[in-house]
């Protein structure tokens, strides 16, 4: 790597292109602040939670744990190679904004190089799973399909532990077939060397208001398998989603069930928005493990401009174990704002 | 976050938005090289100060060690929503260009998102505390305003303590009101979860040549207090600031008492400079942990074009403990560059 | 760091300058898809190593282990100082594009800043040493003159050890002498602070079509020496590289003699590779360490754009300690894609 800047400066011209025609650069930052009360019983392992117990916490949320979804910033570009032909990238670091740290690994959200054609697309890197996209169909209209919403947070078991994301990983997404679409994600073993890779598929239609899917997601470190179907409807005056999703885990892990339901209505520059989740899981070794989960939300946003919006949201989550014991029993406010540049 | 890079690729047409049109990337890069002496007495719990105590190092410093100010890049940008309102946002990462390591957490500098209209500005996230705007007007005209000046290293013993930024910061700024300026901070408290919060405010008044302004921060995870005084006047021919800072802390931190003087007198494209600093540590619990501490710096910069200059500078900082032995006696030279972009 | 977004677009305006006009964003995306099998004797402190011997482990390579080149994104630009001066800054992030994960430090690829002009160029801060420059010419026309390369992978004991940037570095390039060309790298010490500086130096000559230059380099803190002596030779059809490179290091890290030779065949939009490297490692304590290393590789690429193309390469690296025991005896494949933005 021979490279004094003069001759960097000298390639520049040379190639005659200046790298910003090649690259958009993209972000969101998402910030709310809110109060959050969890009436649970006995201690877990967050201090946090521990020392905040029945007691009224009003703070700053970000996307992830109370704001509408967690800010970016990211690279992306595409390019033409000709005969239909397309490259492209994407780079996508996740942040907290309301302390300014970086989500790890860095390029947390997205970090993949595909080729486009007629074919479709290949994917390479990490990305979101293409079980995970139809998890998010399911969700899509349960208040702002992210990570407020009901499901998202505590109520849904799964959701906790479930991988979003492969590293590793070579997808392929098919072209549209006359509204039917299918995807399907292969991530390399890497950890142990030998034969705990993952993969995931999924199956859809598609057209102007209305999307069905059906995904799943083989976790073999982990043995896990998942199973969604999701579905969404705009009806003009309101939309709605729902989605059933199915974790069939190892003894330890448990077997769940989980449902959403949201609904969202647009007014003018407003949008109001309503969500409803239920999760049960079932351990084959017994019940002392088990438990049920469900939670409510509810929302709104004003669009101050397409970029930028404010919002207010309300959110009830309640978990109960074997024995009926509500482990966690939250109630969180938030109003915020998101702006994408 | 369905986003084949197709679909990502049809949104982006469909909008007809570029981002580079609302977002501004920007940084500094500023690295010099000197010498550095500390005659001082006693080990310290840094290794390299004791193996090098009464030798003179040469050595590349980056900002906030000898430099004038810290490298950075960052990202940027304001969005007009109509109606005299705008949204605003700023992401900046802070890093020591001598080694390229970034400081902690990522956007160390700024992270935050904000709404701005003839009401003032309402920020939220991370950012500087105004007590902390405060202070740098108070050494603006001392050298170099930043980590090069004498109070800022080592003299002001409040200098090493406070809190410069704010996480989970919601901060209003009033509009200039005939040259009144007022701005509030406060910060939730999210780390033992009950009533540990912080908040600054500040009062100011600013024309063409001259600004004075009073802040004060109250941090109470820490129990310490922070109150400064400090003026700026433009006098044409050469420009002084000024500053009394005061720190009512805690039996084990001790009160401080600090002062602060600058001078800076352009001639052309060069700009001389010199700043004293002065900083009483006193414990109610006794003497043995009271110190004082002193320093003078001079400097010159010379300004290539407007986004770049070179800079020399000089300072020499003296700590003594109750005992009035020299516990840091330092003379430290330094050559340097810095760059905008 | 009074900076009211307000404040700040205001001063945007006034400047009338758009920090997009002074900095170029670029990057490089490289992954690759491949097979690994070491046949190698004896565990290794390396997990994953012990557990895949003998086995085919399919995975996904970022560049360094296994793709063309190490991806990244940077940020970089000159400013035209009048009088023939300019000024220049490069800051490059590093990641393993399969994962995500930033390398450390963050601008682990340069963090630097330069003056240039008639005189030639001083560089101040982090970036690759003028003796890994040589290296890198020898290499240049071994397959695909990075990490996918026979000698930059296990064969060379020297590339494992040797610092390939230094921090806290000034450095001096010399401009184009009718051909000629002479730098020098200074890194001072900041670590234990006294006399354990580094520096390397290169004499060079290149016109057209061929370049030979000379390397040096001496890491006080390892007390290790480095000679390289290097060419490349462009005959039109087809290109040559080859160097010859010594290690002169202490009794416990023992002595090397390092070659390396390769060749690139450009045909249309094709280009085909082949490499040869060979290591010999000496203690003069005895035999019990020392060591034979070499490693065949031969590729292909192929160009889809001038920033995107395919390749292809096999790599096959065999070790032998004292004893004549393969303790690594590894074959790799891979496929993959690179695309510059």
């Amino acid at each position: 790597m021979k490279k004094t800047l003069l001759a960097l400066a000298a390639a520049l011209v040379a190639s005659g292109a200046f790298a910003q025609s090649n690259v958009t650069l993209y972000g969101r930052v998402d910030l709310s602040v809110g109060s959050v009360k969890d009436d649970g019983t006995g201690a877990t392992s967050n201090d946090l939670v521990n020392k905040t117990r029945g007691k009224t916490v009003t703070r700053m949320f970000h996307g992830g744990d109370g704001g509408l979804t967690t800010s970016r910033w990211g690279l992306r570009g595409t390019e033409d190679l000709g005969g239909g032909l397309k490259a492209g990238f994407q780079l996508e670091n996740r942040f907290n904004a309301d302390t300014g740290a970086s989500q790890d690994p860095y390029f947390r959200g997205e970090s993949s190089l595909s080729l486009m054609g007629g074919f479709g697309e290949v994917k390479l890197g990490r990305s979101t799973t293409v079980y995970d996209d139809v998890r998010t169909l399911g969700q899509s209209r349960d208040v702002f399909n992210s990570a407020f919403t009901a499901s998202a947070n505590g109520v849904f078991k799964s959701g906790g532990d479930y991988a979003s994301r492969f590293d590793n990983k070579i997808s392929y997404y098919s072209p549209n077939m006359g509204g039917f679409y299918a995807a399907i994600d292969y991530a390399f073993d890497e950890k142990a060397g030998v034969s705990e890779d993952k993969h995931a598929l999924k199956f859809g239609y598609k057209d102007k208001a209305f999307e069905v899917a059906l995904g799943h997601q083989n976790e073999k470190d982990k043995k896990d398998k998942y199973t969604v179907l999701a579905a969404m409807y705009d009806f003009g005056s309101f939309s709605m989603s729902g989605s059933i999703n199915r974790r069939s885990g190892t003894a330890a892990n448990g077997d769940d069930e989980e449902y959403a339901l949201g609904v969202t209505v647009p007014m003018g520059a407003f949008a109001f928005s309503g969500g409803y989740a239920y999760s049960k899981t079932k351990h084959s070794t017994g019940g002392a493990k088990d438990g049920k989960a469900n939670g409510f939300a509810l929302g709104m946003t004003y669009s101050l401009s397409k970029r930028t919006r404010v919002y207010a949201g309300w959110r009830d989550v309640e978990v109960k174990n074997a024995s009926g014991v509500k482990t966690k029993d939250e109630r969180l406010y938030a109003v915020g704002v998101r702006h994408d540049f």
